[in-house]
């Protein structure tokens, strides 16, 4: 291998390549890089096995060729350098790597002894924007759970259908889902459903969020894939490849309240402080209330600990339905309020012991159902 | 106790004080914050027993009082509220705060059980800009380690001069020295020599740092207070008063070395820039090599360790003296150009096994010893 790229062009795939490359001990392949010169692309590749990314650049390959060498080394290295051209030459597995008045040579590891990362080269797959795909998916991102003994939902269940796009996630606790609604019908053939682990979607949000344009998402049955081609070309520049989590998503359908007894509108600010507020006087139960008085149009928030004191607040709702008194745990609120991207928030709750929903105001998409604190 | 404060005051205060209060689990009261308001005045106070935080604000004092309160909840929580006037009362120990639509009460513990903070009443003080003490305070502070057999490098040494004050701090394997001269001659009638603990010196910087205008320093035999006025007032606004550590400071003077065997000026940034990328190639010793090449105005920085491969770099320096081949630990070398200010940087080096020093270039009030590694 011989090539020739310039620092900045590098450094940005080796940003997104480094992040995916795992500290390995057992596998010490697994903390390099594969770094490959073919045709007029470099092309990066890391795997923790799980999840597979590949990123290619346009560079001068004087020579092909390909070897490994550790992710962070060379991430940190490069980084260092200034953005000027850079000579990047293998012999016997080694990289030796030319910039201005640096020169240095990394040792490595065999390209034989790198996994292969799948492909998915068939069926079927959508287009869609990928600011708002990831927007989207950071609605639920932060909800599941590590679970060994109910895998489902350490994992993020996307819905693709025709004209749509579900996103759900639970920790049996709260569960957030938004509907994504997509602008054209898209050409799906039949309905995907899968479940995507956490640390998938948290690398796919890293690495697209500020990217512009449409990604592509292709479906196998044990896999995903995620794809973003070069500007105005059909060859790919970035491309995720994930497995997907077995098993069946829980029916969450039944969970969502289909009325409500009490309904109420607020700032959505406001109540986030004042349950925050609230969070400070709380214990060790994490638990606050929520108190109406309808005729005054009032919300008052409380909590209370034998150590610590006791809080009140209260806040202007515009209130329909019956009186409410009820007990949450505050973390879960200030997560779903968090998610919310409206002015004013709407609660709606169902007794003292069914479930609250908070929902944006003005916004059919996203709804956040949470369990109160039973007494 | 019954006051009114403006949140906004109130907030300024709670953050300078809750630093110093400590985590004790052994003796809880100095988690509290000590509030009491007397006269004009709310004065809140901390202390860990090492150091102790005394600051003051006017206020609308409607009944003298006082009690303590966890610090950090208190603070938590009036972070939390509106930029309103606060009302806090005092009821058996408890606090009661309310401001606008929240309420609350704290439970505290008697301010009887608070440790009495000590006070430099007399004595030789004098007044120096607090933005350039903290500053030159800044170019040691990270200096010395916590040494239980030689706790005099655990300090910061100050010695207080007629025209000048000079600030060092060693942890035996370099040594950092700061002179800093008075615009006018001190009223100081003899020289004030003392060990401050790196911890008073970093809350010193940090509560003074962008404060405007002149701190007092009070000395005793065993203690050193930093004092800061109210605006056109004589009354304190913050007092800081710490423990000294006992001992004698080392003769360091002794290894300053007077003359030097070669002289490298280099650009600063590019000078920390590889050696920072040599540190990547350095392997566990920390070893970089720096070697000369006077005839090419060369300086070449290199690394090497048997895991990860090796590197070399150059840059150009206008030399003096004798050509030179010596290793350091690149830890040192970094942290003592961090703390040089000018673009350019002058190294001064005796043989391979004589300390190196680091200069400012165009300034004379600091220098940054190090001690080579011999081979």
């Amino acid at each position: 291998m011989n090539i020739l790229i310039l620092q900045e062009k590098l450094k940005e795939g080796l940003k997104i390549i480094e992040k995916i490359s795992s500290k390995s001990l057992t596998l010490p392949i697994l903390n390099n890089v594969l770094m490959s010169a073919e045709k007029s692309f470099l092309n990066l590749s890391a795997t923790d096995l799980e999840i597979g990314v590949n990123w290619w650049a346009l560079a001068k390959i004087e020579k092909e060729g390909k070897t490994t060498v550790p992710s962070n080394l060379i991430s940190n290295f490069i980084n260092l350098l200034p953005n000027e051209k850079i000579i990047i030459k293998e012999e016997n597995n080694n990289l030796i790597i030319e910039c201005k008045n640096y020169k240095t040579q990394l040792k490595g590891i065999t390209a034989e002894e790198f996994p292969i990362i799948p492909k998915i080269t068939n069926g079927e797959f959508i287009n869609i924007n990928s600011a708002v795909f990831c927007q989207s998916l950071k609605q639920v991102a932060e909800i599941p759970i590590p679970s060994t003994t109910r895998p489902e939902i350490s994992g993020v269940y996307l819905c693709f259908k025709k004209d749509s796009i579900v996103i759900t996630a639970t920790d049996s606790f709260r569960l957030g889902e938004k509907k994504l609604f997509l602008k054209a019908e898209s050409s799906l053939k039949k309905e995907h459903s899968l479940i995507v682990p956490q640390k998938t979607i948290k690398e796919i949000i890293n690495i697209f969020e500020n990217k512009e344009g449409e990604i592509k998402i292709y479906f196998s049955p044990n896999q995903i894939m995620f794809e973003l081609l070069m500007a105005e070309t059909d060859h790919p520049q970035i491309q995720v490849i994930s497995r997907l989590i077995e098993g069946e998503y829980p029916d969450y359908q039944k969970i969502i309240p289909e009325k409500n007894i009490t309904q109420l509108t607020m700032d959505k600010n406001e109540f986030f402080n004042q349950i925050k507020s609230a969070s400070l006087f709380a214990g060790k139960t994490n638990e606050i209330r929520i108190k109406t008085n309808l005729k005054n149009k009032e919300v008052f928030i409380s909590s209370q600990s034998q150590e610590v004191g006791n809080y009140e607040s209260s806040l202007l709702a515009s209130a329909k339905g019956e009186e409410a008194d009820i007990a949450f745990n505050y973390k879960f609120l200030l997560d779903g309020i968090m998610n919310i991207k409206s002015s004013e928030i709407l609660l709606e709750l169902n007794g003292d012991s069914g479930p609250g929903v908070l929902k944006p105001v003005g916004d059919q998409s996203y709804l956040y159902v949470v369990m109160p604190i039973k007494n």
